[in-house]
């Protein structure tokens, strides 16, 4: 059953400042969304006394589904998948997969969702393993699609395949890039570099006529627009994505010693901190996008555990452009039509 | 045959800018170093002819040692180490190993030096593969080691448990850090994550009493401090440390853009220029430090290819540092002393 409205559930308890920044994001989409209905998943109690404070309980656009589970942040997902049958993430999965809502959005703990969601939802026809994509900042370009950030350790040459035509689908429906160019993360440039499962990938990405693949691309080249898609594994992924959160850090630390050091740069550091402020949240994405869950028959974003109003916000805009687009249902033609095609 | 004096040699042609780097940078170190000799290998007509323009020819610390071939930066490894036998880079690695120098150091191509160096030089008992190591900066702290970023594409448990020691005893030898943390790399603290030879590699690491193993660390921990040493296979380590190069300058350029956005920031560029290209700088490890090659019955430092005069004298005092601790001994005694302990 697909409702007519555009509806999705947000696991309201999920992150680490729950109700309280799901609550102002929730209330700020249906603002931006006339149509957008939210099934808010979550303790009945505290969101009707958090509506109720924000005065605007009952509102037309929301409804409450009651959860009596939250997953923590530290559990392990095997655990939460087994005992946290009650719990705002599950309960909000567990609507995708009746069909009561188009999509679900939570900032709770990854590996629980992703088994979770694998679980509850399935995989969709053709796709072997779900991969987590998110949309860096490039230098002068559309953002750079990245997956997968962590969802699959291993990843075979079949499985980099399926991300790749994953990864196309969503620069093309979701940023409107015709063409995607598709490039696979590597150590080199060169035909010889890279293991074996990468080799293997980039042939069939070759001899694919419905991806526009472009070859190896390498870390520095990551933000430089070089590539509209970048295809690595999930242990890959997740350590370059985080890098870059570390290394923003380390400049914005060294930035705020340097300016301790120096007189000149005392006077003048009431202007010169916003720039670095604003920089260091422009380049890190993980923080400020949603990262989205795809390979699944639903669309699960999963926004940053410690995400502010703006990010959850920002997570909610993207589960509806991807309902919006029928991203499930285009990765599922895309993938069988490229099958048929390599048949 | 040990040399008396110490002796370094240098690959002279190696590099995007060859003896325009490599000469000013060789005269500054014998200038620092009273008793450093170098072997200079290259063309010697091009050598003898820019020492003549320094004004430096004959020099007491200086001879040259001629090779009639260069191995290009683009060129195949396993081209360069079956064609280019009398090309700066070899000449450079066989006077390592006859004992005339103690260490070599080169700018060229990454690859053809780490074939050709494994080849040459051959690998320390208890050792199955070399690692590429360099020191990152850290916020508030001494800089960090890490490995493998690069030469060793998959790893095994062992493997990774062998960079650990090579790693602490860089920190310890080098840095003089004693007992040093070491860490895994991964996409999660919890002990469940990762691949199978990183667990593997937890748990060898773990039953060691003789390196200080401190669990998993992920990519946003890199520069804080929290680890010393930090192990992962090549292909991870080499993405993470061009992910660093790629943030540092997409932050570079969106810094440069809003400068001409704002008027008060146009006003102000000429005090915020500076500390962001040293920011650059001081987060672009791989462009500033050399790089060693372990796990070798000789000491190599690999410069960047893009090196400076700065950069490649950073390379030379490296060498000459793990010269002075005799750094392969160090970690033969070391695997020695750990692989009797585990017996």
């Amino acid at each position: 059953m697909q409702p007519l409205k555009l509806t999705l559930a947000l696991d309201m308890m999920g992150g680490d400042h729950g109700p309280h920044t799901t609550i102002p994001a929730a209330l700020a989409a249906v603002c931006e969304y006339s149509d957008l209905h939210l099934i808010l998943c979550g303790d009945e109690a505290i969101l009707t006394e958090q509506l109720k404070l924000h005065g605007v309980f009952p509102h037309p656009q929301l409804s409450i589904r009651h959860s009596s589970q939250v997953v923590s942040m530290a559990e392990k997902p095997s655990v939460a998948l087994r005992s946290k049958r009650d719990s705002s993430m599950r309960v909000a999965l567990d609507l995708v997969e009746k069909g009561e809502v188009q999509a679900c959005v939570s900032a709770g703990n990854t590996g629980a969702l992703i088994a979770m969601a694998h679980f509850v939802l399935k995989m969709l026809n053709g796709v072997d393993r779900p991969a987590l994509i998110s949309a860096l900042p490039a230098i002068e370009s559309n953002p750079v699609y990245m997956l997968d950030l962590g969802a699959t350790v291993n990843c075979d040459a079949d499985t980099l395949f399926q991300f790749a035509v994953m990864g196309a689908v969503m620069a093309e429906e979701v940023i409107g890039i015709s063409q995607p160019k598709v490039a696979l993360l590597n150590m080199g440039e060169e035909e010889i570099k890279g293991s074996d499962q990468i080799k293997r990938a980039s042939m069939l990405l070759s001899e694919c006529n419905d991806i526009n693949y472009i070859g190896y691309i390498e870390g520095n080249d990551i933000f430089t627009g070089k590539a509209d898609v970048i295809v690595c594994d999930g242990f890959v992924g997740n350590v370059a994505l985080k890098t870059c959160e570390g290394v923003a850090k380390l400049i914005l630390r060294r930035f705020e010693t340097s300016i301790k050091d120096k007189v000149t740069a005392q006077l003048f550091g009431w202007l010169i901190k916003p720039f670095i402020k604003n920089l260091y949240l422009g380049v890190n994405p993980d923080h400020y996008n949603g990262a989205s869950l795809l390979g699944l028959r639903g669309i699960v974003v999963k926004s940053h555990g410690n995400a502010t109003k703006e990010a959850f916000l920002s997570a909610i805009r993207q589960a509806v452009r991807e309902v919006e687009r029928q991203v499930p249902a285009k990765i599922k033609g895309r993938l069988e039509h490229v099958l048929i095609d390599k048949a």
